[in-house]
Protein backbone atom coordinates (compact mmCIF):
# COMPACT_ATOMS: atom_id res chain seq x y z
CA UNK A 1 0.00 0.00 0.00
CA UNK A 2 0.91 3.42 -0.75
CA UNK A 3 2.40 5.94 2.12
CA UNK A 4 1.03 9.16 1.99
CA UNK A 5 0.07 12.39 4.05
CA UNK A 6 -3.08 11.71 6.56
CA UNK A 7 -2.77 7.68 6.17
CA UNK A 8 -2.55 5.63 9.00
CA UNK A 9 0.80 5.73 11.16
CA UNK A 10 1.66 9.31 10.08
CA UNK A 11 2.52 12.55 11.43
CA UNK A 12 -0.68 14.47 9.32
CA UNK A 13 -2.83 11.16 10.12
CA UNK A 14 -2.22 11.59 13.84
CA UNK A 15 -2.81 15.44 13.73
CA UNK A 16 -5.93 14.53 11.74
CA UNK A 17 -7.74 12.71 14.47
CA UNK A 18 -6.10 14.60 17.24
CA UNK A 19 -8.04 17.57 15.67
CA UNK A 20 -11.30 15.48 14.88
CA UNK A 21 -11.49 14.02 18.92
CA UNK A 22 -10.88 18.12 20.04
CA UNK A 23 -13.45 19.65 18.10
CA UNK A 24 -16.05 16.26 18.95
CA UNK A 25 -15.31 17.27 22.37
CA UNK A 26 -15.68 21.07 22.26
CA UNK A 27 -19.25 20.26 20.39
CA UNK A 28 -20.27 18.07 23.48
CA UNK A 29 -18.59 20.56 26.02
CA UNK A 30 -20.60 23.49 24.85
CA UNK A 31 -23.86 21.48 23.81
CA UNK A 32 -23.96 19.86 27.74
CA UNK A 33 -23.38 23.03 29.31
CA UNK A 34 -26.56 24.65 28.30
CA UNK A 35 -29.65 23.91 30.42
CA UNK A 36 -31.99 23.06 27.76
CA UNK A 37 -30.50 20.53 25.08
CA UNK A 38 -32.68 17.42 26.42
CA UNK A 39 -35.66 19.24 25.38
CA UNK A 40 -34.60 18.30 21.66
CA UNK A 41 -34.03 14.95 20.20
CA UNK A 42 -31.29 16.90 17.45
CA UNK A 43 -29.29 18.05 20.25
CA UNK A 44 -29.44 15.01 22.03
CA UNK A 45 -28.60 13.22 18.84
CA UNK A 46 -25.58 15.67 18.31
CA UNK A 47 -24.20 14.71 21.61
CA UNK A 48 -24.78 10.81 20.68
CA UNK A 49 -22.77 11.26 17.61
CA UNK A 50 -19.84 13.07 18.88
CA UNK A 51 -19.27 11.07 21.76
CA UNK A 52 -18.93 8.06 19.28
CA UNK A 53 -16.81 10.26 17.31
CA UNK A 54 -14.12 11.12 20.13
CA UNK A 55 -14.19 7.50 21.08
CA UNK A 56 -13.13 6.54 17.64
CA UNK A 57 -10.79 9.23 16.83
CA UNK A 58 -8.79 8.68 20.45
CA UNK A 59 -8.69 4.90 19.88
CA UNK A 60 -7.08 5.64 16.32
CA UNK A 61 -4.58 8.67 17.70
CA UNK A 62 -2.95 6.08 20.15
CA UNK A 63 -3.08 3.88 17.21
CA UNK A 64 -1.22 6.06 15.06
CA UNK A 65 0.91 7.12 17.90
CA UNK A 66 1.92 3.51 19.26
CA UNK A 67 3.02 2.53 15.27
CA UNK A 68 4.96 6.07 14.81
CA UNK A 69 6.34 5.33 18.57
CA UNK A 70 7.74 1.30 17.84
CA UNK A 71 7.82 2.88 13.84
CA UNK A 72 5.34 -0.03 12.43
CA UNK A 73 3.70 0.09 9.39
CA UNK A 74 -0.23 -0.30 10.14
CA UNK A 75 -1.27 -0.57 6.60
CA UNK A 76 -2.68 -4.40 5.67
CA UNK A 77 -5.90 -4.17 4.33
CA UNK A 78 -8.31 -5.95 6.55
CA UNK A 79 -7.13 -2.84 8.90
CA UNK A 80 -7.46 -0.15 6.56
CA UNK A 81 -11.01 -1.66 5.24
CA UNK A 82 -12.18 -1.43 8.90
CA UNK A 83 -10.80 2.09 9.04
CA UNK A 84 -12.64 2.82 6.06
CA UNK A 85 -15.76 1.64 7.41
CA UNK A 86 -15.30 3.39 10.73
CA UNK A 87 -14.54 6.07 9.13
CA UNK A 88 -17.92 6.39 6.48
CA UNK A 89 -19.98 5.54 9.70
CA UNK A 90 -18.83 8.48 11.57
CA UNK A 91 -18.50 10.78 8.90
CA UNK A 92 -22.42 10.41 8.16
CA UNK A 93 -23.43 10.73 11.65
CA UNK A 94 -21.26 12.99 12.33
CA UNK A 95 -22.63 15.56 9.08
CA UNK A 96 -26.30 14.33 9.61
CA UNK A 97 -25.94 15.39 13.22
CA UNK A 98 -24.65 18.30 12.83
CA UNK A 99 -26.96 19.91 10.16
CA UNK A 100 -30.13 18.25 12.31
CA UNK A 101 -28.79 20.80 15.17
CA UNK A 102 -27.84 23.63 12.78
CA UNK A 103 -31.49 23.65 10.90
CA UNK A 104 -32.90 24.00 14.49
CA UNK A 105 -30.30 26.51 15.60
CA UNK A 106 -31.49 28.40 12.46
CA UNK A 107 -35.43 27.96 13.24
CA UNK A 108 -34.81 29.34 16.32
CA UNK A 109 -32.64 31.92 16.58
CA UNK A 110 -33.63 33.38 12.56
CA UNK A 111 -36.85 31.80 11.50
CA UNK A 112 -38.60 32.16 14.94
CA UNK A 113 -36.19 35.24 16.34
CA UNK A 114 -36.56 33.43 19.84
CA UNK A 115 -33.26 33.84 21.07
CA UNK A 116 -34.20 35.20 24.72
CA UNK A 117 -31.48 33.96 26.44
CA UNK A 118 -28.59 34.94 24.77
CA UNK A 119 -25.34 32.89 26.42
CA UNK A 120 -27.87 29.73 25.29
CA UNK A 121 -27.72 30.31 22.16
CA UNK A 122 -24.16 31.47 21.55
CA UNK A 123 -23.54 27.76 23.06
CA UNK A 124 -25.44 25.99 20.43
CA UNK A 125 -23.80 27.86 17.58
CA UNK A 126 -20.51 27.13 19.15
CA UNK A 127 -21.38 23.49 19.30
CA UNK A 128 -23.12 23.42 15.58
CA UNK A 129 -19.77 25.42 14.39
CA UNK A 130 -17.28 22.43 16.52
CA UNK A 131 -19.42 19.42 15.09
CA UNK A 132 -18.97 20.77 11.37
CA UNK A 133 -15.39 21.33 11.89
CA UNK A 134 -14.76 17.90 13.24
CA UNK A 135 -17.64 16.53 10.00
CA UNK A 136 -14.61 18.39 7.71
CA UNK A 137 -11.55 16.37 9.34
CA UNK A 138 -12.97 12.91 9.84
CA UNK A 139 -14.43 13.67 6.22
CA UNK A 140 -10.88 14.61 4.67
CA UNK A 141 -9.86 11.28 6.62
CA UNK A 142 -12.37 9.12 5.40
CA UNK A 143 -11.26 9.97 1.70
CA UNK A 144 -8.02 9.52 2.18
CA UNK A 145 -8.71 5.69 4.03
CA UNK A 146 -11.14 5.44 1.13
CA UNK A 147 -8.08 6.13 -1.62
CA UNK A 148 -5.74 4.52 0.10
CA UNK A 149 -7.87 1.20 0.17
CA UNK A 150 -9.06 0.98 -3.66
CA UNK A 151 -5.40 2.37 -4.88
CA UNK A 152 -4.13 -1.24 -3.03
CA UNK B 1 -10.37 2.08 -16.31
CA UNK B 2 -12.34 -0.51 -14.96
CA UNK B 3 -15.54 -1.43 -16.02
CA UNK B 4 -17.98 -2.67 -13.13
CA UNK B 5 -22.04 -2.07 -12.00
CA UNK B 6 -22.78 1.81 -11.39
CA UNK B 7 -20.05 2.77 -13.45
CA UNK B 8 -20.87 5.70 -16.25
CA UNK B 9 -22.27 4.29 -19.60
CA UNK B 10 -23.75 0.79 -17.59
CA UNK B 11 -27.22 -0.09 -17.20
CA UNK B 12 -26.62 -0.05 -13.76
CA UNK B 13 -25.25 3.58 -13.70
CA UNK B 14 -28.38 4.83 -15.75
CA UNK B 15 -30.68 2.97 -13.36
CA UNK B 16 -28.65 4.64 -10.20
CA UNK B 17 -29.32 8.22 -12.04
CA UNK B 18 -32.68 7.77 -12.58
CA UNK B 19 -33.44 6.84 -9.12
CA UNK B 20 -31.42 9.84 -7.81
CA UNK B 21 -33.91 12.08 -10.26
CA UNK B 22 -37.00 10.07 -9.11
CA UNK B 23 -35.95 10.07 -5.30
CA UNK B 24 -35.13 14.23 -5.47
CA UNK B 25 -38.17 14.84 -7.83
CA UNK B 26 -40.52 13.21 -5.17
CA UNK B 27 -39.06 15.03 -2.47
CA UNK B 28 -39.54 18.53 -4.16
CA UNK B 29 -43.03 17.56 -5.51
CA UNK B 30 -44.36 16.66 -1.64
CA UNK B 31 -42.46 19.89 -0.15
CA UNK B 32 -43.69 22.43 -2.59
CA UNK B 33 -47.39 21.25 -2.12
CA UNK B 34 -47.48 22.30 1.38
CA UNK B 35 -48.63 25.69 1.98
CA UNK B 36 -46.14 26.52 4.97
CA UNK B 37 -42.44 25.53 3.85
CA UNK B 38 -41.17 29.10 3.56
CA UNK B 39 -41.43 29.83 6.73
CA UNK B 40 -38.44 27.70 7.22
CA UNK B 41 -35.06 27.92 6.04
CA UNK B 42 -34.36 24.08 6.56
CA UNK B 43 -37.45 23.43 4.24
CA UNK B 44 -36.47 26.03 1.61
CA UNK B 45 -32.81 24.78 1.66
CA UNK B 46 -34.42 21.35 0.95
CA UNK B 47 -35.76 22.36 -1.98
CA UNK B 48 -32.62 24.23 -3.35
CA UNK B 49 -30.47 20.95 -2.64
CA UNK B 50 -32.88 18.55 -3.78
CA UNK B 51 -33.26 20.91 -7.22
CA UNK B 52 -29.80 21.11 -7.71
CA UNK B 53 -29.74 17.04 -7.27
CA UNK B 54 -32.14 16.86 -10.02
CA UNK B 55 -30.46 19.09 -12.81
CA UNK B 56 -27.17 17.21 -11.90
CA UNK B 57 -28.59 13.16 -12.32
CA UNK B 58 -30.90 14.56 -15.14
CA UNK B 59 -28.12 15.12 -16.93
CA UNK B 60 -25.94 12.69 -16.19
CA UNK B 61 -28.61 9.94 -17.19
CA UNK B 62 -29.22 11.29 -20.52
CA UNK B 63 -25.19 11.38 -21.01
CA UNK B 64 -25.44 7.37 -19.84
CA UNK B 65 -28.40 6.99 -21.84
CA UNK B 66 -26.71 8.38 -25.23
CA UNK B 67 -23.12 6.56 -24.10
CA UNK B 68 -25.07 3.22 -23.91
CA UNK B 69 -27.30 3.89 -27.53
CA UNK B 70 -24.03 4.94 -29.09
CA UNK B 71 -22.14 2.33 -27.64
CA UNK B 72 -18.75 4.63 -26.58
CA UNK B 73 -17.38 4.39 -23.01
CA UNK B 74 -17.07 7.59 -21.29
CA UNK B 75 -13.86 6.68 -18.62
CA UNK B 76 -11.72 9.13 -19.16
CA UNK B 77 -9.69 10.37 -16.49
CA UNK B 78 -10.90 14.23 -16.67
CA UNK B 79 -14.66 13.26 -17.08
CA UNK B 80 -14.43 10.88 -14.13
CA UNK B 81 -13.17 13.58 -12.04
CA UNK B 82 -15.54 15.74 -12.57
CA UNK B 83 -18.32 13.35 -11.62
CA UNK B 84 -16.14 12.50 -8.62
CA UNK B 85 -16.81 16.45 -7.98
CA UNK B 86 -20.30 16.98 -8.61
CA UNK B 87 -21.48 13.53 -7.12
CA UNK B 88 -19.35 14.34 -3.55
CA UNK B 89 -20.67 17.86 -3.54
CA UNK B 90 -24.24 16.90 -3.76
CA UNK B 91 -23.96 14.00 -1.54
CA UNK B 92 -22.72 16.69 1.02
CA UNK B 93 -25.75 19.16 0.38
CA UNK B 94 -28.93 16.32 -0.06
CA UNK B 95 -27.58 14.98 3.41
CA UNK B 96 -27.38 18.05 4.95
CA UNK B 97 -31.11 19.20 3.69
CA UNK B 98 -32.92 15.96 4.91
CA UNK B 99 -30.87 16.14 7.95
CA UNK B 100 -31.56 19.70 8.63
CA UNK B 101 -35.61 18.96 7.32
CA UNK B 102 -35.34 16.24 9.39
CA UNK B 103 -34.39 17.82 12.91
CA UNK B 104 -37.34 20.30 12.49
CA UNK B 105 -39.87 17.39 11.43
CA UNK B 106 -39.18 15.46 14.52
CA UNK B 107 -38.90 18.58 16.59
CA UNK B 108 -42.22 19.63 15.59
CA UNK B 109 -44.23 16.28 15.17
CA UNK B 110 -42.65 14.31 18.03
CA UNK B 111 -40.70 16.81 20.80
CA UNK B 112 -43.43 20.23 20.80
CA UNK B 113 -45.96 17.43 19.30
CA UNK B 114 -47.46 20.31 17.54
CA UNK B 115 -48.79 18.21 14.31
CA UNK B 116 -52.23 20.01 13.97
CA UNK B 117 -52.31 19.67 10.33
CA UNK B 118 -52.05 16.12 9.54
CA UNK B 119 -51.99 15.96 6.00
CA UNK B 120 -48.87 19.08 5.71
CA UNK B 121 -47.22 16.89 8.22
CA UNK B 122 -47.55 14.40 6.32
CA UNK B 123 -46.03 15.48 3.36
CA UNK B 124 -43.02 17.24 5.16
CA UNK B 125 -41.96 13.49 6.09
CA UNK B 126 -42.66 12.29 3.19
CA UNK B 127 -40.15 14.89 1.21
CA UNK B 128 -37.65 14.44 4.09
CA UNK B 129 -37.86 10.43 3.59
CA UNK B 130 -37.66 10.75 -0.21
CA UNK B 131 -34.53 13.30 0.27
CA UNK B 132 -32.78 10.79 2.12
CA UNK B 133 -33.45 8.13 -0.17
CA UNK B 134 -31.95 10.45 -3.35
CA UNK B 135 -28.61 10.90 -0.94
CA UNK B 136 -28.40 6.58 -0.35
CA UNK B 137 -28.52 6.26 -4.29
CA UNK B 138 -26.29 9.34 -5.01
CA UNK B 139 -24.28 8.35 -2.21
CA UNK B 140 -23.23 4.72 -3.97
CA UNK B 141 -22.43 6.54 -7.33
CA UNK B 142 -19.86 9.08 -5.13
CA UNK B 143 -18.45 5.62 -4.33
CA UNK B 144 -18.61 3.92 -7.18
CA UNK B 145 -16.76 6.90 -9.28
CA UNK B 146 -14.17 7.60 -6.39
CA UNK B 147 -13.41 4.45 -6.33
CA UNK B 148 -13.25 4.19 -10.42
CA UNK B 149 -11.04 7.38 -10.60
CA UNK B 150 -8.80 5.92 -7.36
CA UNK B 151 -7.94 2.31 -9.22
CA UNK B 152 -7.77 3.96 -12.48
Amino acid sequence: MKDFAGTPGTITGLFLRIAQFMFAAGAIASMASTSSFFNFTAFCYLIASMGLQVIWSLSLALMDAYALAKKIVIHNHILVSLFVIGDWVTTTLSLAAASASAGITVLYFHDIGGCTVVAECFKYQIAVAFAFLSWLTVFISSLIMFWLLAAS
